[in-house]
C-alpha cells in the first residue's frame, strides 16, 4: 500500500521527519509531496524544499520525495496511492485535518486518511514557529533536520 | 420575530442553505444579509452573492436577501430584528461565535443570538474549502446550490 | 412555537434561569422539564426540583414547569413542541450538546435544537459546582435563585 | 502488518463497524478485541459482545474477533501486532486517544497507533448514546448492526 | 507570597512533582495539600499520600505538605495564602481549571490562580493513567517518583 | 522576581489591564513590553502603544512599559526576568500559548511562563474585536481604557 504525505514543509521539521519515519514502517512506500500553493509566500522555493526533504530522508529506502500542484486526491490517484498520511499535534490540527479528510472522501471515495500522533517532544512544533524563531536570530537546530538548520542559518545570515 | 442571518457567503454552501431553511421554520421572517468587508478579497462581488442566495432561496417565502456594511447589531436595529441566526459546525466556530454573541450583547442588549447545529453531512463544509477545491478544478456540485456550482464553473473556466 | 427546555436542574442555577428568561422572549411558550434519570443520585427529588423551578419562574407568564421519564423527543411530540432549547457554556457542553442534537434528529426529524450562549457571568457555572461548594459549607446565594439557596442551606444545615 | 482494534464494544455500533471495515482494507489482518474491564457494569457480557461482533463482521475475511484482560500493549505483543487502530470522532476522543497513544509508546516502543476519522454519518454516535436511547424504548436500528439491534430489542423487552 | 498546590495526588506523578519544583522557584513557599474527598475511593489513604509527597519533595526546602477537607479558598485563607498553583496539560484540564478559578474568585476575591504548563514529557500523564497501567501489572516507574513506584509495586503485589 | 508581559497591545484592552494589575500583585515588578512585529500592519505605532499603556498603568507603581524587537526570551534575559506573564481567555489562546511556552523553554530553560485566567467579563474580548467594532463606528469605551477610547475615537473620526 502506497501512502502520500502531503504538506507545505516550509521548512520540514523534526516533527515531520518523525511522521515520515513512522509512516515508512507502516506502508510499503511513502511519497512525501510538497504542495505548491501559489498564494503563499514561502521561505524556501518548492525545489529547495524537495531537496531538503530528500537529504534528510535518504536513509529511508521506501521514502520518495516529490511536489505537486492541484487537488491532493488527484495526485493520489495519479500515484496509485490510497492513503493520505497526516500527523496530529494539537486541537486546531485535529479540526482542520478532520475537515480535509471528510472533504477528500467526497472527492474520491478510494482515499483513506491515516493519522499518527506527533511524538510528544514535537507536539508543539510547527514550521511557523521555526520561522518565527529563525527570523529573530534564535537557534532552530533542535527543531529541524541538520541540513535544514544550515539552510536557515544561511538564509538569515 | 425577525431573524438576521449575516455572513460573507462567498459563496453560499449547502450548509448555509440548510441553516436558512431551518431558520425559516423557526422565525416569522429570516433576512439573509451579505456583510461587505472591504478588507477581504472575495471570489464573487456582493451583488453577485446576493443574487446567488436569492436564486437558491426563492422557494422559501419568508426569506429575504440583503447586504450591509457596518456593525451587525446596527443592521439588526434598522431591520427591527431581535435575533441573529448562526450555524455551528466545529470547535473554532463555537469559540468565535461565542465571542461575537457576547460582544454583540455589549453593543445592544436587545439582540439575541440563536445557534443551530449544522447538519452532520455539512458539518465539515465551509466556503473556503469550496474555493480551495474549485481553484484546483475539483467538482463542488455536491457542496453548493446548483446555481452557485454553475457560477463557479464559469468563473474557473 | 413551543420550546422544551429539558435538564436535570439539580439544582436550577442562575445560568439556567437566564436561558429560561431569554427562551421565553423567543418562543410562544417554554416548557421547562425535569428529566428523571433513575441512575443518578440527585440532591433534590424530582418533585422538589419542579417546585423550585416553579417558584423562581412564576413571574414568567409563558413558562411552564413539568417533569418526564423517557426520550426527550417523545416528550416533545407529546407536548406538540418542535424546539429543544439548550444553553452552551463551554467546550465539553458544545460537544455533548451537538451529539444530542444530531441524535435527536435521527429519532424524530420534526425536532430542532436551538442553542443560546449562557451569559458571560454564568459561563463557568454548573449544578455540580454549586453542590461542590454547598457540600463544604460555602455560600451559593450568588449562583442559584433565592428560594433554591434557602433549600440548599436547609439541606446542609 | 497486523492491527489490533481494542474497545469495550458495549455494544458495537455502525461507527465501529465502519472503522473495522476500513481498517481491513489498510492492514493484512485486523483483530477486533473486546477489553474486559472488571470495574464497568456492561450491558452485554464479554462473550456476547464477541459473538455480536463476529456475526456482523463475518463477511470481512481478514477480521478476527477476540477478547482480553490487561494492558493493550501486552495483548498486542502476544498477537505479534504492531498497530493499534482507533477511530476519532470528537474532541474528547482526540484528547483521550492521544493520551493513550503516548502512554502506550512509553510501555512498548514497538507499538504504533493509527487513527481513522469516523465517517461523518457516525461522528456523533457512541455506545453510550445507543444505550441511553434503548433504555427509554427508542429505536436504535439505524445506529447498530442488525443482529445487535435484535439483541437490544430482546434485552429491553 | 505563599502558594497552595491542592490536589488528590492519588498518587503523585512526575508531572505533579515538576509543577511543585517550578512553583517552588516562583513563590516563597509552596504548600502541597491533599484534598480529602469523602466521595472518592482512593488507591492510597490521605495520610499515605501526604507521606509519599513528603518523601519525594524533601529536597525542596520551601515546600510543605499538608491535607485538608473543605473549600480550597477556606484552606488558603487559613494558611494566609493568596495563590493557588495549578498545572495545565490538556484541553479538558483547561476548561475545568478555568471553571474552578472563576468560581474560587466568587468565593474569595483575595485568591489568584496561577497556571503553569505541565512539561511536554508529562503532558499526557495523569494519576488515573498510572493506576490503569499498574492495575494490569505494567511498570509505572517512569511515570511516578521512585518511592511511589515502590508503594504501587507493593500494593499490587 | 521580575515578570515580562509581552504582547502586541494594538490596542491595550481592559482584559490586558486586568492581567497587568493582577500580575503586579504577584510579582515584584511587571514589565509590559510591546513586541514590534514588522510583518503586521498595526492600528497604532509602537511608540503610541507604549504611551497608551503608560497612561493607563501609571497608578501601578511596580509596572514598567517598554518595547522590543526579537525573541521574547532574549528580551527577558536582558531584563533579568525569569517569568513571562500571559492571560488565558479561550481555547485557541490555550493552544497557542502552550506552544509558545514549550518553545520558549527550548530556547532558554531559565524562563517560566505563568498563566492567569482572564476575568470572566473580559474572557471574550480581544484587540481584534475592538478594532472590528471601532472600524464600523461602534463604541468601545466599555472594552478599552479611557485614554485608548479617546485615541480610537480620534483615529476613526
Amino acid at each position: 500500500m502506497i501512502a502520500i504525505y502531503p504538506g507545505s514543509f516550509d521548512p520540514i521539521t523534526l516533527g515531520h521527519l518523525d511522521i515520515i519515519t513512522r509512516g515508512g514502517q507502516l506502508f510499503e512506500r511513502v511519497i512525501v509531496t510538497v504542495s505548491c500553493n501559489p498564494n503563499k509566500n514561502p521561505l524556501f522555493p518548492v525545489e529547495k524544499r524537495v531537496e531538503q526533504i530528500r537529504q534528510c530522508t535518504q536513509h529511508l529506502t521506501n521514502v520518495e520525495v516529490d511536489s505537486f500542484t492541484g487537488l491532493t486526491v488527484e495526485y493520489a490517484k495519479l500515484r496509485k496511492a490510497n492513503v493520505l498520511l497526516r500527523g496530529l499535534r494539537v486541537l486546531s490540527d485535529f479540526e482542520k485535518e478532520l475537515q480535509m479528510a471528510h472533504t477528500n472522501v467526497t472527492l474520491w471515495d478510494g482515499i483513506e486518511t491515516v493519522f499518527l500522533a506527533t511524538a510528544k517532544e514535537y507536539s508543539f512544533l510547527s514550521s511557523s514557529i521555526v520561522k518565527e524563531i529563525a527570523k529573530f536570530g534564535g537557534s532552530v537546530s533542535h527543531l529541524v533536520p541538520e541540513n535544514v538548520a544550515r539552510d536557515i542559518a544561511l538564509y538569515y545570515s
